[in-house]
């Protein structure tokens, strides 16, 4: 699919095939187990039923698209890290030596590695994508972060990407992030699409100190203050406060809604790109799974707004596509439950004695 | 191993190597990741380090030992569905068409099914291997389920298969139960180990009504009051109120422990195997995972006494094995995370600015 506006993706993205997911209900009650036995994996399946529009779904290749983007706002002094880690972390993760690269090698994910907009040098890569809209958004603390034609580009970007994976075979498409500053941007975002104060929406990503955290949130808050984003218009809010790579994966998760694939969400950041996504287009969610809740204090607000309940709850904040890369074996489990398990008839098994 | 008494396995289970678990936790911090920020796959890897005696370990064959009894209980009427599910559920797990079959094939987990007592007729089948101690367990509210003599021959059993797995290449043993009738057998068990009342160990297992319900608590209470259960004595507890399932699965415990391979665990009945192993081999807990918390009211209170927290939260209440093939992907994970990810110093990545 190849578009060339917002409007155009959201308009492709239609709810998920109810039959088929109630189709799915009734087989999974007679597969051979108690009913409701299997807990939140039948919900699961009876959703990647709808999504993938047959209740004996069959899950082919898995991809995570993991974005890379650099935030002005780090001049505030926001993060613990240098921004020079964003460039060096991409290189470590098309080396293989960052978590995801091993998650993803270890559960045979595809990965896809996109500068979305990192200010420092990113080594040349055969495997980098470029897609970059900027070098590093602008101080968001003093204006905004971008342009509203390049919050618009960065998404079409997210969308193209999405569809070539889903073209490539990849029904699962998970999301990732990397980006000094990227916590920051997110509590800007959630606070601005769901009216919660950045006390609640701010934590201390990869920082440590309470002095530390009340900082952040001052940035947060003055983020807002100088930009008024308007909540009930998401190209404003990631154009405000967002950053590249949030941007893109907004992109990614609308184009992999609108080519019917499931989407795998990681943690905070992506998130916040799920909220852009989702005030673009509300029917996006229905292709959407929260991999994990993460310590990340905005998160919980992220995921109940999008009526989204996390699968794992590990205690991880690393982001990179790691929550969702974890998360993919269990949708994959519970795909092929729904698919592959015998019926209590064909396999001969007594019902409950009613 | 060939062992021909409990107290030889017993002596065999030594503490994890402290050494190794020491040099993974150093190595963990100089990986490129904020420290801590894997969560609780930070203190998998370490847990494993700890086991397989290298701060990289590498996990080979996964293995699934599903063991299957039946349960002299079921005449008081505390299930919902007939003994004879035991044995076709037996033929449907070979066949391929459960759940624990449909989960372990989709993670390439070798699956080891066991007739450790089954009372109905199970078809032959080439791959079934055969170690009953009965044609099922005596009514527990009648006198002891059976003789300790049997109570340490399906130990020894469990042993047995356990060291077979291990000398095959399996690094990582999850333990899996059929057994209509087995909560009732395993909220008896938990009970008496803990001390904790049968209202708080016993749940609906597969069935349904709060009638229902209050009648199997009742079973269990008349269970304990009529064997009387020496709390000390693990293996009095089995051959009193146990099953041979269970009993089994202790031994497999016990096996994996010696073997010094980690053991995963499943839900509510391999919970109550777990504590009958630990009373038997206190050490054995440092060898086991707590793969999943299932809605069965008794697994939190033998996991709290087990000093396990659960990795998955899912609301599975389904046994077989599936809940320990669904986490062995996490512990998978952790372990490639600390084996396979680069240093800060190896990827050129900058530190925090301290």
């Amino acid at each position: 699919m190849s578009v060339t506006s917002v409007a155009e993706v959201v308009a492709q993205i239609g709810p998920p095939d109810a039959g088929a997911a109630r189709k799915a209900l009734e087989r999974l009650d007679r597969l051979t187990k108690p009913p409701g036995s299997l807990g939140r994996l039948e919900e699961l399946s009876v959703k990647l039923a709808g999504i993938f529009g047959s209740e004996r779904p069959r899950l082919r290749d898995k991809t995570v698209i993991v974005a890379a983007g650099d935030h002005g706002v780090v001049a505030q002094g926001v993060t613990a890290y240098p921004q020079e880690v964003t460039a060096q972390m991409v290189a470590n993760i098309l080396a293989g030596g960052a978590a995801v690269s091993v998650m993803a090698r270890q559960a045979g994910v595809r990965l896809v590695v996109v500068d979305a907009g990192v200010a420092g040098e990113v080594a040349a890569h055969p495997e980098l994508r470029l897609a970059s809209s900027g070098k590093g958004t602008a101080d968001i603390t003093q204006g905004p972060a971008m342009s509203r034609a390049q919050a618009q580009e960065c998404v079409l970007a997210g969308v193209a990407l999405a569809s070539e994976a889903a073209e490539a075979g990849a029904d699962l498409i998970g999301v990732g992030d990397m980006g000094i500053g990227n916590t920051t941007a997110s509590s800007a975002i959630v606070a601005a699409v769901t009216g919660v104060t950045p006390e609640k929406t701010t934590g201390r990503g990869a920082g440590r100190s309470n002095v530390e955290l009340d900082a952040k949130i001052e940035v947060v808050s003055r983020a807002l203050a100088v930009n008024r984003p308007d909540p009930g218009d998401a190209l404003d809010v990631l154009a405000k406060v967002g950053g590249f790579e949030i941007g893109l994966l907004a992109g990614v998760i609308l184009g992999g809604a609108a080519a019917r694939r499931a989407v795998v969400l990681d943690g905070f950041i992506t998130a916040a790109a799920a909220l852009i996504a989702c005030g673009l287009a509300p029917a996006a969610g229905d292709y959407c799974f929260a991999s994990h809740r993460s310590v990340e204090r905005g998160h919980r607000v992220a995921l109940r707004w999008l009526r989204l309940r996390p699968l794992l709850s590990l205690r991880m904040r690393l982001g990179e596509g790691t929550g969702a890369v974890l998360a993919m074996g269990l949708l994959d489990a519970a795909a092929a439950c729904l698919r592959e398990m015998a019926t209590f008839e064909e396999a001969a098994v007594s019902g409950r004695g009613e």
